[in-house]
Order: structure tokens, then C-alpha cells, then sequence
């Protein structure tokens, strides 16, 4: 099943980062200092077809969103947020 | 009876997901991990009298919708939910 | 006396639906399970006198209405309700 | 001393109906079933200078205001009410 | 020291209404039941300066202004109040 | 160091009011009965590039500001407010 | 990684201000009197691409922030803040 997102919305998949303490231990995204990075997976045609906002952002680009927002989904297994355009605070690269 | 959504809202209805797990229990809706996945029954003519909206969604989609939004209404025993269009979140593919 | 609404609102009647239990116990609207359907009997000029508006909704349509919308209103001993068009979710056909 | 209002306001006053129970006791307005009915004495020149308000209401109207809405003001013994027009809810002919 | 409002503000001052009961007693402003009368001592360039406003309040106007608005502010011993335009509800004439 | 404001804030810095009571105690500034005056330091961009705007305040004004409003701010030991024009309600003359 | 803020976002990094009291001991900023002072090290495209912002900041300044305002991230180790212009009160210069 795919998901498309209506409006200025944005599908993102929270990207687990993997962060070895000195000893090696795997440390749980929660517990690590990095912010959730999350990849973008869909965008919404409020955007692609946005002249002012459809070169801001693109499917693939690896974004921190503002905490709590959006709604979190549950399709076939895999988590996914969607979210509006105003709540994606920065792409990092 | 027939639902005529005024405005910009839109009412849908729960498709019931069967789940079953491996033991072959089928779990109600809410206890499954699934997003809540809806049907599209009938849209208002503030969507498709409207350019910029008619487009985005059509009679028949299967909808994903914020959740605690719009207006739970039981008509002939069934189960509808009327809700503003911007509280659709996305369409499942 | 009739009440004549301002602006964009409207006067609605709730229509008494008498619902039996099969062991023919005629239910009171509350305890039944059928949306509150009620009646328009008059429409504001905000409304009357709106191309985009004037269109959507009629005397005598049946309709479904956001809970808790509105003020009511008891004159020579009958009950009305007036509510902003906005709160009028849909026509029931 | 005259009640000038500013904008779009209006000044009402209160109506008492007169509601004999059976009994032929007259009970106070509050009790009543009635709605609280009040009468326009005065007009801002935000109404009576906009075209779009000027002909929606008059002096002497008859009027149903949405409950808790305005500034009660007493004057030279009289009671009034000093509320927006977007707080007039109908006129009762 | 002269006050001069900025935007569309309102400087007033509240007249004490001497109200004397039938046994000659003078009552505070408070516990009378006039509303509080206040003097119109200056007016801000976003009334005097807007055309629509400028004629609709006048230096030396009696005023009822919505309670609890405004900001009080005591100058060489004198009280003043600052409020909004759009808080001063009436002229009494 | 220098504060610039940005967008339509100013920045001011409280008046030390002296007031002498009667026996010649100085009292501090809260006790007092004057409300609180400041000097305009410097005005943002957002004010002096609007026409608007510029010609109803400028640097060494002594105005009254809403309480509560703006952030405080200490550099090299002197305390500023930057707040918003807005909440600037008059100047002193 | 470099963080990219979108929109009208500006990415600071609080300088840590060393102020030394008379007896040589380093107060940690939190303690100091002196404001929260950051850099500019990165601005959305909804401030380089407005003509009406674009003069207004730069990387490189040095700025006061509203308290608690924007989302805090760390990224290999380092602290930043990605605010909304709105959020920046002043330039220190």
C-alpha cells in the first residue's frame, strides 16, 4: 500500500539512527543526543504543484520536523508520519 | 437515506481491516496495528464545485483521517463519519 | 410569531423520529441511535442573498447538525434552534 | 441621557413578557419558557452606514440575542444592553 | 505632562457621578448603579487620522467603555485610562 | 555594546522616576504612584521604513508601555525592553 | 551535516559568553546577567528570497532570541536552534 498525502503534506520515515556509545553499545534513537532525522517519502500536490514551495523540499531528503506533530501510521508493518510542510524545520545534508 | 455533505466536507466510512493473527484470531480494528482506513462516500460542492479541490479526491478513495475529527452519525443502523476535507490526511494507494 | 434569522443562519426544527424496539417501545430521539435530523424553517439573507451560498440548502430540507451548535429558542411553547450555516453538516435525502 | 452606540453595535432593552400560568400567576421573565425578547432602540453607524447591514435591522425590531453577549449599562434607572450585531441572532415578527 | 495616544487609542477619564440617595448620602461611583461615565481627553492619529473613525468619537465625548479594558495609569496624581477604540461601546448624549 | 531591533520593536530603557514623598523619602520606582515611563533607545526597520509609522514615534520620546509586554534584556549592566510598537500605548509630553 | 532551515528560519548557535566576576570565577551563561546572545549560522530561503527580509540579517550576526522559542537539535555533538525569524528580537552590534 502506498500513501499519498493530500495538500501541503509530507510523508516521513523516521531513519534509525545508529549510535555506538565508546563501549559499542547500541544506544535507542530515544536515548541518543542526535535529532530525529527522518527521509521524506511523499509530498503532497499543495506542494509539487506550488511553484513557491515545490523546489523547498523533495522526495528523499533527509528533514528534523518539529516535535509531536503530525500523526503517526501504521501500514503493513512500517511506521510512517504525516505532517504538514510548516512542521519540516530544516533539511539536513 | 442518503448522507449530501455540505461545504467543503466529505463523509466516510471505516473499512472494517480483518487482522487475523498467526493463531487465526481476528483482532478488532482498534486493537490492530492498521491506521484507521476509510471510504469515501460522498463529497460536498464546496470540493467539487471547487477547481483547485475537485482533483485531490474522488467518490470510491480509501482515506486516511485525522484522528478525534468530524461528526460520527449512525443512519440506518450503518455508520458514517462527516469531516472536513482538510482534516483528510492522505489517500492509500 | 416567526422568527426571521440574521445573517448567515438558520432556524432549524428537530424532527421527533419515532423509532420502535421490535417489542414495538416507541424510544425517545435521545436513547435512539439515528442522528438528530431536524428541519429548516427559515434562512438568513447572509444566506438567501449569497450566489455561492443561496444554492446549498433550502426550507424544508432535513437536516444533520454539529452537536452543541447554535441556540435554542422556545416560542409559543415550540422548540427551535438557530445555528450559523457553517454548523449545518449536511442534508439527509 | 440617550445611548449613542459606536460601530456596529446595537442597544436593547430587555422586553418583559407577561406570562400568566393557568393559575393566572405572573411569572418573571427568567422563568419563563419564553426566550429573552428585547427591543431595538438605537443603531451604530457602523449599521446604518454600511449598505451590506443598514436594511437588516431597524429601530424598533423585535429581537432573540445569543445569551451572555454585550455590556449590561444601567441609565437614569433603565436597564440596556450594549451588544454587536453579529450577537443579534433573529428577528421575532 | 500631557498623554498622547498612539494608533488607535483613546485616553479618557472617569467623571465621578455624584449619586445622592433620598437620605442625602453621596455614593462612591462603585456601588452606584450608574455605569461608569468617562471624559474623552485625547484620541491617537489612527482615529483622528482615518477617515472612516475620525467623526465617530470627539475630545470632550461621555463615554461607556467595556470593562476591565484598557490600561490604568496615574500621572502627577491624576487617573487616567488608556483603552482601544474598539472598546469604547458608546457615547451617552 | 548596541541593540538594534528588528522588524516594527523598539527598544526602551525605564526613567528612574524620583519621587519625593512629603517627609523627602525617595521612593523606588514600583512603589510609586507614576506609571512606569521609558525613553525610546532605538527603533527597528519595521517602523522607520514605514510611512505609516515613522512619524508617530522616534528615539528620546518618552512613552508608557502596556506592563507585561516585550523581553528584558541586561548588557554591560544596563537593563532594556525590546517590545513590540504594539504594545507602546502613548507618548509623555 | 549542515542543517538547511526551511522557510522563514534562521539556525543560531548560543555563544557562550564568558564573564568572569571580580574574583576571577567563571559564571556559566545560565548565572550571568548578560542575555542569550547566538550567532547566525544559517537562514531559510523564506528570508534570502524576500526582498523585505533579506536586508534585515545575516550569517554571522550576533542576536537576541525570544526565551523558548524554536526547537533545539544537536548534530555531532553541537547545540543549535532553528527559530522563526519572528523570534529574533534584535541585532547586537
Amino acid at each position: 500500500m502506498k500513501i499519498k498525502p493530500l495538500g501541503d503534506r509530507v510523508v516521513i520515515k523516521k531513519i534509525e539512527a545508529e549510535e555506538k556509545t565508546k563501549s559499542g553499545i547500541v544506544l535507542p534513537n530515544s536515548a541518543q543526543e542526535q535529532p530525529q532525522i527522518s527521509e521524506v517519502l511523499a509530498l503532497g500536490e499543495g506542494i509539487t504543484g506550488d511553484d513557491k514551495k515545490k523546489d523547498t523540499i523533495k522526495v528523499g531528503d533527509r528533514v528534523i520536523a518539529s516535535k509531536f506533530s503530525g500523526t503517526e501510521v501504521k501500514l503493513d508493518g512500517e511506521e510512517y508520519t504525516i505532517i504538514k510542510l510548516n512542521d519540516v524545520l530544516a533539511i539536513v545534508e
